[in-house]
């Protein structure tokens, strides 16, 4: 069967599979989905040696070793997947919600629903787990879901699907609610773009790649995930150890990250007495550090920034360190070069840091704590499908409520107009 | 200027602009909706000028009377505009309100605060009063907006656009939060749909031409409004009169606008009851009736429908009738070929209006009402800037709240991860 044909058989079953799901109790959701991490656990041989397959491939191919060890699966690392499944049995299910109601002067009662979004694409690269991830949060939400993992996974991916769709189904799921994209043709993606017929969404979950081609691509709504330029700001009020732990964490816990920091901006006014200590913290931890001039005369490992590196996404230990003048500098450099994700001051100016919570647009703008905290689980969502930095639908850590829409359900007695 | 260049320039000053107004005050906004309102009525005879040269061009390339009625500004038309404009002024503003606020096991204090999208791209046709209507919501809600109408009106929306955008900046918003886009090269709308660098989003009004293209072409986030395959179905309980009511009022009263009804479907048990009143009242109010065999029988003016009349959006005195076996089959055919705008069923049977607000994925769902009641104002938004038929971020009826994002303001003495 060539792509275009098993998207469309696909998009055909999950929009049937859609309607029933959104119709589908909270009990039958959560019997399905124990049953899934039950599944996954008794099926794990199953799958461990459908990733063994991919695993030699990748070797085979001289694929770096962080990325075999991505894409490896284990016994512990299938229980971590189920248990991850239990989690989300466990949370609110966010459809049937009613969000607001009202009566019009004409007796027309007005209800707004939450209702699912109906059939979700998900393109996504390496990691096998998200199969397991976005096939349990499209499920408890009520939603379809078309998975589209990466070639390298192929394996792992058609056997984790198989085991866990072939669970929800006996559970009472309809046929049709967990698919997976069985081709590895590149186009595949491209067709997945422009599937409107089919799709009511479409999430990318992986690298500025990957994402840049979906937005640019489809036509399908997008909600974007990912790329995060963030700031530290330290003002000239700032508790000194405070913002060199904050700053400290911001890089250096989890570089590889979105809501990893990737330019610390320092008020001119404390400079002096900040940047030497910081600096040298970082140093002695591996940061490659890259500073304005201001920067660079606290500390000999600093090297000159460039025009990039403001701009840079580094998922790194690499970090972009500037002085400024003042509050209104750093707001000016932040809109400059922030993807609106995360962005923070350490302060104790009470107006300094009512300004930049107001001023800063971004998704999550902390006052004096890491922005590494902008995630689902951190915010206390029980879950996270993905970080949008875009304004539309969804900005910040997207849990369960995320991956609904609404309707409007109107009761009358005659009303005409 | 080519358009390329007008319209990186107006993107840039229209990104600066929405900065500023994400902090604007209620009160300086609402004064500059008043002065917009009264610059309306004050200028309106500059208005109306510019307005005649349109119509003449208009009148000179034969376009069609209700087309050119369409296009008309006169004084009666602009203190129209104006009054709406003082509605707007009217309305709570959306921005800063808290959604939701929590404390973290860890001392962070999180809150979801409403904030504007940023920069509204609003791509629309002929009638020169969506101008004003869009310029004064985007405004409301602290939104930039970047217009770009109709080439046949383009001088009333070059004169329209210079009164209200002077009287908002008197009157201390900032400049570059209104604009609209000069040029009329059909070239700079395909330019406009990649703006990333400066739009948050774009609303298409118009027909479904133009909505397809925008959807297609689109990589900024696109809300998409419009099309409206509606349907009635008269359930075997349903009481006739009020259902004879609904369905003439669904499809008469209105017959070009995206809520009226295009399809009736009558349940079998009552066709002969209802059918022969119901069509001959159609037939008296000039409806060109398509019908499926069975309705046929009850009508000599029933032509037969084909396939394309279920599907069609007919926007005119056009319905397509079909009997139906009972409520699954109307359920099936309105899955088939609704566009999820608006759905209404007529019954006295509580479990079958039950299932049908389930089970129907519509924004608007309705039992024992007219499906002309979706509409901003009917739903008691106070305004309206079209009706979402897509899922993601709005759906229905779209107000000033539609028109806003959310970010996360957090809170913490030091928080690390």
């Amino acid at each position: 069967m060539d792509y275009m044909a098993e998207l469309a058989e696909k998009g055909a079953i999950a929009k049937q599979a859609a309607r029933k799901l959104a119709a589908l109790s909270t009990s039958v959701k959560n019997k399905a989905l124990l049953a899934m991490a039950d599944a996954l656990e008794t099926g794990y041989s199953t799958i461990v040696a459908a990733n063994a397959k991919d695993v030699e491939r990748a070797e085979a191919g001289g694929m770096a070793k962080p990325l075999i060890d991505r894409l490896l699966l284990n016994q512990a690392r299938i229980q971590a997947m189920a248990e991850g499944v239990r989690q989300i049995a466990a949370l609110p299910d966010p459809v049937g919600e009613s969000l607001s109601g009202w009566v019009r002067p004409n007796g027309l009662n007005i209800t707004k629903v939450r209702v699912p979004l109906g059939v979700i694409g998900i393109i996504y690269e390496a990691r096998p787990n998200v199969t397991v991830d976005a096939a349990g949060l499209c499920l408890k939400a009520g939603n379809a879901v078309i998975l589209r993992g990466g070639s390298e996974a192929i394996n792992s991916n058609t056997a984790v699907t198989a085991v866990i769709a072939e669970a929800a189904y006996a559970a009472g799921v309809p046929e049709g609610a967990i698919q997976l994209v069985e081709t590895t043709d590149r186009q595949a993606v491209a067709a997945m773009l422009k599937l409107n017929k089919y799709l009511d969404v479409i999430i990318p979950r992986g690298g500025a790649g990957l994402i840049k081609t979906v937005v640019e691509n489809s036509t399908v709504p997008v909600i974007e995930t990912g790329t995060g330029v963030c700031h530290t700001f330290v003002d000239a009020t700032a508790d000194l150890a405070m913002a060199q732990d904050i700053a400290f964490n911001a890089k250096v816990s989890r570089p590889g990250v979105c809501n990893a920091m990737e330019t610390l901006l320092v008020h001119q006014a404390i400079a002096a007495d900040f940047l030497p200590a910081m600096l040298e913290r970082y140093h002695q931890a591996g940061v490659d550090l890259r500073g304005c001039p201001e920067t660079m005369k606290y500390h000999q490992a600093v090297k000159p920034a460039t025009e990039e590196d403001w701009a840079a996404e580094f998922l790194d230990l690499i970090l972009a360190v500037r002085v400024v003048g003042n509050l209104d500098a750093a707001l000016e450099h932040i809109a400059a070069y922030s993807t609106r994700h995360s962005e923070a001051i350490v302060t104790r100016d009470y107006d300094n840091a009512r300004r930049f919570q107001q001023e800063v647009d971004a998704a999550a703008v902390y006052v004096n704590a890491s922005t590494r905290f902008t995630d689902g689980f951190e915010f206390g969502f029980g879950a996270e499908i993905g970080i949008s930095t875009q304004k539309l639908h969804a900005r910040g850590p997207m849990g369960l409520p995320e991956l609904t829409s609404i309707k409007y359900v109107v009761n009358g007695n005659g009303q005409i107009r």
